[in-house]
């Protein structure tokens, strides 16, 4: 066996293993917004998780892969690759992927089922099961990969340009945050959410447990975010985004601990939750770049504004259940801004940094427009694909769905049973208990 | 440092890594179990799963593997390897595995535990657990080895004879569904599942947002589960097999959606969670022989037949809580069927393919006559087994544990407990409540 | 490319990798623990978890590595490395780790959480939130690293006598399940745990599936706890040490169910997901040392000392709601002798084994010698840790907030709400579901 296949397996299966961590990540979404949302919409959020990775894989194989991937069209969007078919020859002579475009295909296809499932909170326990389907095509066949190809796409204008983004703040994060901040406004608030003098409900999370359980495995899957996303497992930066990952996380937790005792009295379960995949969004643009005291800065900036923005969303009146655009679209934002304020140049391999770093403005601005224009592209084509929708079907379920809750309403099953016996058998096992002398 | 260490390094952490996740697979049947069944039988349905773990590997340490893997004796069972001692240099001479026994010996052990663990969701809420050990070891120990060495080892006949089973349709899903099938037929149903003339009772499943992230579960174990199945990290098809398992169980959980608003006017979420596994059941014969299209059907027609054969097996009268013979036996053939069909000379690296690619029926031949073998020997040992046992003991718990529960009736000890205090206290709590004034 | 930049890479991400799977072992941790108390104060559990991890990665970052792992001062405590800066060149001249500090940070930090995390179990349900964190930084930043130097580090003084302890069965397991005794202790028992004559009262867990799926986390992330202690992919120990972590747990497993199923007449379900992780910590000492008989037996004898430490615990009315004693406290003391009992000379790379091995005591006098100190270590530090805390602020919530429980008492939110509506809108909802008809 030659060296250059040995290299190519241990590439190919870094990126399979951390691609399927990132899939693994679906279960946590899961877990943490069917935790956070009243109990009887906890099935149809996971049901809306099911829609992000079925319907999200099969439109990125067909189409979304090739808009984003795909042989560049004047630096703005791809045009070969539908159905992993034509020429993507370009893939490997610009990136140096040492293994099959079907690895490449398979760790971006978890990406943009990252994408959709940020919207999938912000739009829960009120969405049209039907209309979110609808929205989930749009998303991962067109907003995302267009958005994606100007960053990260070899002919890209905003790469080209110089704006960095290693794992995605802006890309994934700050986009779908701003996606889901523009359905939680066209969808408006949950029945009872806010007062009729715009005083805000406390909805107490149905689930806390399992919501934690969704951050551990979020956290898990956020190491072959970050690390996966060297696409090789010779890239000697590795180690370094783990550490920064990592630290990020802890930083973003202990802080929202060490703040909501401040401010709220009490360390706040949730926003302990938030914290630490504030942290998580906020190292994703520059875990490759910045040194592990400023991933430490930045888990506590991002913890910090994802309480601010949370209580700011509240006072607006928008209702966003799970708190996907504090987490995502801020975390996000400030992720991409801190590339521009604290990178390192030879962290960078390039003749300049960060501002902070390097007195040099150009990355700053750079960063800043490119994230201006994904939130802005995020926000408008999501408000307008909605809309859209609206034509055609109802986005929101009926006021009784709504009432009763969607699992019962939508899908006619509740999330939790304790019934001990079937349903319809009743007087059959009343009887039959009493024959045995069991009481129910 | 020579490269041929390299080589086995690399194979070793795949295999290592990929065995791993197919055991936290065991995490995902418990969850999926727990979760489909009612509340009174939650815990039981997870310590046969610890059962499944725990005696599988024991037993096959003991002696499985040797019948599957030892010296082969005619083409029909191994003789060497009990301990993993004895002589098995017949495994590297042919398998070309770069590790050690050792790490060949855990990725199997990985196999047969999930083998055993399709059956424990048929005789759920039912089923004597001493005679779930017994059968446990019989299975693992003997149904399951003897039928994977016809295909898998160095000299069983089917795998002489041309049979493909990438990682295990037929011999893993097939012949666990067909057992799973066998044993909820010789347990018969649960009290009260069916009425007197024959109708099913809907059976409402106790905590749904567990059965979905066993689902997410199983979904990232079956990366490692098919792509593990390689057993080389530089197999150049690693990539392919990972894709086509993405899309197999995309399909299946976006046709499980459309197909069920359809028929039952609602995206039935068991369903939906069965859709999903049935893709992946489906995909794993031939998840290295096929395009990715073909993954696509593949996980098409399992869904829509798993929904299908979960009705026709109600309107038997046949009880099988979770599914596990729609999930694996159904889609366990028709993923075995499909290789026949659809494989690829140049993937199966053979001068024939599949009927529908080649248009030579002898593939589609071996695989219709292993796959008929594997069913019949998987379900009549098992019903054989079965009958053997309730010489014995019985196999079945009495009425009144059923009619409690197995939690309570069997283990002593509720799945879900919401006491606020200790039992046996109630009074002294109540006492003490009252002095510090705090309600209960 | 040359071949040692590819042993590099290899190694990194087998490191890095199986870091991962150790951090998601906090999941299991919370998953665990939430299962095992009672369900007013699961969510404070959890909430401890998130400090083992937030305040703990930050700690050891700060300070804790280097007292750990920097440069040697008399064989006590290390001395560099404070927040990874300094003088770390002695890690790569004495460990032969192929990659950067970076990662051997990332692992080691996946470790101290590990050790936290198994005292958030015994101070379950009734110490101070805030006493907690200043403990875990004491445990994370002192008590920890310095006993690890001694075993551990280049310069140690037990490593250098010889003692062995391969993932840690008494630096990590030993050291957290006395922290945890000395905690179980000083905290007393919670409130109705023991009659005024001193009869234990039985506390029902509050959610036996989600502590199961704890266990079976933990057990998948102990495959990167045992194999990835190699810190090199190359290593041809890899596959043993994965077999023989297997084989332990499995036995630790059927074990308890067979030793329960005797003395309780009733296969006892959190005794069998303690005897898993009683075969598993019992074996991490020893994993690439002994012979996978011996890797049963191991797990035979720590899960049947682990039951009877159960009950001995609660005969001496100490109040352990998990078992974290005797499961990590006397698993990891048993595991750690019967590496002085049981070690093969050539696995071990000397030229003396384990005394039933080779008939030489001098390998079980360093492991005992050295078990002792740690245990005595890990007591004495933590019970006068608490001592010392508790001269400023409270280390016991109050009696009131005992009562309530800590999850509404401390944190201000019950772990579970099945409110199908919002906190404050009883009226307004009322109102408007008459207005639709729809009764809640």
């Amino acid at each position: 066996m030659e060296l250059n296949q040995v290299v190519s397996g241990l590439d190919t299966i870094w990126v399979v293993l951390t691609a399927a961590m990132i899939m693994l990540m679906e279960g946590g979404f899961a877990l943490l917004e069917a935790g956070f949302v009243r109990q009887k919409n906890a099935v149809s959020i996971i049901m809306k998780v099911f829609v992000d990775i079925a319907f999200g894989a099969l439109v990125y194989f067909a189409f979304g892969f090739a808009l984003m991937y795909g042989k560049d069209i004047a630096g703005f969007i791809g045009g070969s690759g539908f159905f992993m078919g034509g020429d993507l020859s370009h893939i490997k002579e610009v990136t140096k992927i040492t293994f099959t475009n079907d690895v490449y295909w398979l760790f971006q296809c978890a990406f943009v089922i990252a994408v959709i499932s940020i919207v999938s909170g912000a739009v829960a326990e009120r969405i049209s099961f039907n209309a979110y389907i609808w929205f989930t095509i749009v998303m991962t066949g067109l907003i995302y990969p267009i958005a994606g190809h100007w960053v990260w796409s070899t002919g890209g204008w905003l790469g080209k340009l110089g704006m960095v983004d290693f794992a995605g703040s802006a890309v994934i994060h700050a986009l779908g945050g701003f996606a889901a901040l523009a359905a939680a406004i066209v969808l408006g608030p949950r029945i009872g959410k806010f007062t009729a003098d715009g005083r805000a409900n406390v909805v107490p999370p149905s689930n806390l447990p399992l919501a934690s359980v969704g951050a551990f495995i979020l956290w898990f899957g956020w190491f072959g975010f970050n690390a996966g996303s060297t696409l090789s497992a010779t890239n000697t930066s590795i180690g370094h985004i783990a550490v920064t990952t990592m630290l990020a996380a802890a930083a973003g937790s202990a802080v929202a601990i060490i703040f909501t005792s401040i401010r709220y009295k009490k360390a706040d379960p949730p926003m302990v939750i938030n914290g630490a995949l504030a942290g998580l969004v906020g190292i994703t643009a520059g875990c490759a770049f910045v040194s592990s005291e400023i991933a430490i800065l930045i888990g506590v900036i991002c913890s910090i504004c994802m309480v601010l923005a949370t209580e700011w969303l509240e006072s607006k009146g928008i209702d966003d259940p799970v708190g996907a655009f504090p987490v995502h679209g801020v975390s996000g934002s400030i992720g991409t801004l801190c590339v521009g304020l604290f990178a390192q140049k030879d962290l960078l391999g390039r003749d300049y940094g960060g501002l902070l770093e390097d007195g040099n403005f150009y990355l700053l601005g750079v960063q800043a427009l490119g994230l201006v224009l994904i939130c802005v592209w995020g926000f408008v084509l999501s408000y307008g694909t909605f809309k859209l929708i609206s034509k055609f079907i109802p986005i929101r379920v009926s006021r009784d769905e709504e009432m009763i809750g969607l699992d019962v309403g939508v899908h006619g099953v509740p999330a939790y049973s304790e019934a001990g016996s079937f349903i319809d058998v009743v007087e059959l096992t009343a009887e039959k208990s009493s024959e045995t002398g069991i009481s129910k």
